[in-house]
């Protein structure tokens, strides 16, 4: 087994710099960032980014979905490609490390790898590309994902193209004035390497600094309409009424009891009730619950959104209103590529870094690609576990420790010729 | 006993007349009216009511808050003075009977009696005021009844007067806007009599036309602020959430409870409630609820806010928020006059109309006033008891109804002199 001191760490200075310089676009003051996608402050992060690549000499490749990939031919034309990256949109008002961070230190750790390989005299086996995947956050444009997703086919670029975001502006009309509606033919790399900060305590708590995401939770999102009846809280006798806000409040507490009484993993929640008139004497005719279940495994999710389904009429008896479900959207659950886990798990011991193993429950680009090809996020911790605010925090050494782990899994995969099968073993 | 075909009823025609004309300013096209409180459309019906009162010799006052008085001299000038009347501005989009009802009904009453007087030779002993008092709904400026409670010395005319608009306008400035900001002198008189259409479904239910109301119900206005904490509905465990809209949930399950589990009559609601951020994947940090408690009785509505109160700390804890009452306004319940009751219950009988007792739980200015002076309501029948809408009705046998009561009870009052005491007798 190779020693940790044997290892080249990734380029610390570097990372730093490249951080320091991505924060300032869109600086809130306040220690965070405000760059949704395809607006001016992110419009200035990627045209530094593609000017970054350029100087260094990267080929920069815009496919029509608005991806940037910059490539480094480091093997010949053939050769495997390894990609990496996240991305650089974040949510309004949001932190400096969500995606940004995984973006630049994959640019950090192939520059490394491309100077070691130099230093060393080793002839690189594959090609890197470093990608900035166009609206991860869906803050601005729903869905979340959509470059990434788009990228993959699980998503139609033309219905990626209509998304509008509050002002009616279209995310085809966004990248013509950004500049990012480009014709490139996508890379179709061996796999993808994503290194993201954890957004929970988990790390923190079981004081470990690396983590590779093994599962990935499914999701539904329910929207339940109630429907009552609008009238004056004053001479309406209790017998009439048809309160639409009572009946969401029995179905609220309905789907937060199907994670108390779930035999396995299950987080529920009504995050968001549109309520109308919303008076406070009128008793209110409609409301609108958004409903989600998250779980790891899939039964669970089909569990949940059958007792929930049962419950509602009789939940809806109870406070003499109507309520159906009007739509729902599942996003499966799914595993990661376990030769992606071994690597990473193999690579944090080689460089003596504590590790965990951990489940995202948050979408990220690698789970719209493991659906194409062998994908893997690692996460470093974030102090108390903040995430989309400004106080989004991840020391400097856990960041070069998410860096260290991201370079040692390029150079397995590097030295296997980009086969997954053989990359990771010992010396 | 005097018979009924004795008695001259209402000028149906004048009403007829008056409803028709008034109804046309703010008219929505589908039968109802747009006429909040100071609004052109208020303005407009409230100059040609001011014109209708000069033209007919009435004297018109307008107080420093901008309620209306037309008084007619039919006595000498300390002669008791006899208030009628109600409400001209409406709710957004309401109906065309409710308060302006009560205006053109008043009008009508007081011109039938004083041809009645002059054709029959009859010396009237009481003098006549026709209210039309301001801001009675509190759709636009809150509180509601504001006119007449300004009037009473209840509310503070300087508080009244700094009450803004969603737009951020005041009372004061929309008073002066509108020509209503008056400095006279408002009348003292011995009662105040409004005939009012129902708002629910008593009166057709027990096929009645007339009903007194005997008591108005106090309601208790509570608004609870829910504190959680802002999270991804992801990543965030459920074990470390604080979600707002849980503990709303439970809080509202226990408003309603609390009406299922009295002893006596309460109704309950939670008719509005303000999420922060209200966004399907962020854990809600902050609720803000608007509960009212309504009950005839004093009694049930202090046992009602002390339940709520004894029980908000245990559902906080169990959604593991923070909860509390950030304010509470209480309207105490109460009755109205005796006498008036009798008086109205008297002139039903003679006049034929079948008559029962109602309480009202809706706030009328009758009840504001019943503070400083013996005041009534007189209740008529409202199609499928609805108020507040567009297809808001009574008919026009009912409106006539509500007038031939009102006009026998000024008569008997006016050959009392004006005392209540000795009113309403049989000749």
């Amino acid at each position: 087994m190779r020693q940790a001191d044997d290892l080249i760490g990734i380029d610390r200075a570097l990372l730093h710099s490249l951080m320091e310089q991505v924060s300032r676009f869109g600086d809130t003051g306040d220690g965070g960032v405000d760059r949704p996608a395809l607006s001016d402050n992110h419009k200035a992060a990627r045209d530094w980014f593609c000017g970054e690549l350029r100087a260094r000499g990267y080929t920069v490749l815009i496919d029509s979905i608005g991806n940037i990939f910059g490539r480094l031919d480091l093997a010949g034309p053939d050769a495997p490609v390894v990609m990496v990256g996240s991305h650089l949109d974040s949510q309004p008002k949001g932190g400096r490390f969500d995606g940004a961070y995984g973006v630049m230190v994959a640019l950090a750790a192939v520059e490394t790898w491309r100077r070691e390989a130099a230093e060393r005299g080793i002839v690189p086996l594959c090609n890197f590309v470093i990608v900035d995947w166009m609206n991860e956050e869906g803050a601005r444009f729903q869905p979340s994902l959509l470059g990434s997703s788009v990228y993959t086919g699980s998503l139609g670029r033309d219905l990626a193209l209509t998304r509008t975001d509050r002002d009616g502006k279209t995310v085809e009309s966004e990248l013509l004035r950004t500049g990012y509606m480009g014709s490139d033919t996508p890379p179709q790399p061996c796999c993808f390497l994503e290194v993201h900060i954890e957004g929970d305590t988990a790390l923190e708590t079981a004081n470990k600094t690396i983590a590779p995401f093994v599962r990935h939770w499914g999701a539904t999102k329910i929207r339940i309409e109630v429907t009552g009846q609008q009238n004056h809280t004053g001479p309406t006798p209790m017998e009439d009424r048809h309160d639409a806000v009572l009946g969401a409040a029995y179905i609220i507490t309905k789907v937060k009891e199907l994670a108390d009484t779930a035999t396995g993993t299950l987080y529920t929640s009504v995050a968001r009730v549109d309520i109308s008139p919303n008076s406070p004497n009128i008793v209110p005719g409609r409301a609108v619950l958004f409903a989600e279940l998250r779980a790891p495994e899939p039964d669970m999710l089909d569990w949940a959104e059958t007792e929930l389904k049962k419950a509602i009429p009789e939940l809806a008896a109870r406070a003499a209103v109507e309520a159906g479900i009007v739509a729902v959207e599942r996003r499966p659950a799914g595993r990661f590529d376990d030769r992606l886990v071994s690597l990473a798990e193999q690579a944090a011991d080689r460089l003596g870094y504590p590790r965990m193993r951990l489940d995202t429950i948050a979408g990220h680009d690698a789970v719209a690609v493991n659906g194409l090809l062998p994908a893997i996020v690692v996460a470093v911790p974030s102090v108390n576990g903040v995430i989309h605010r400004c106080d989004e925090y991840t020391s400097p050494q856990d960041l070069a420790a998410g860096g260290d782990v991201l370079l040692e899994m390029m150079r397995q995969i590097d030295k296997a010729g980009g086969s997954l099968d053989r990359s990771g073993g010992a010396e």
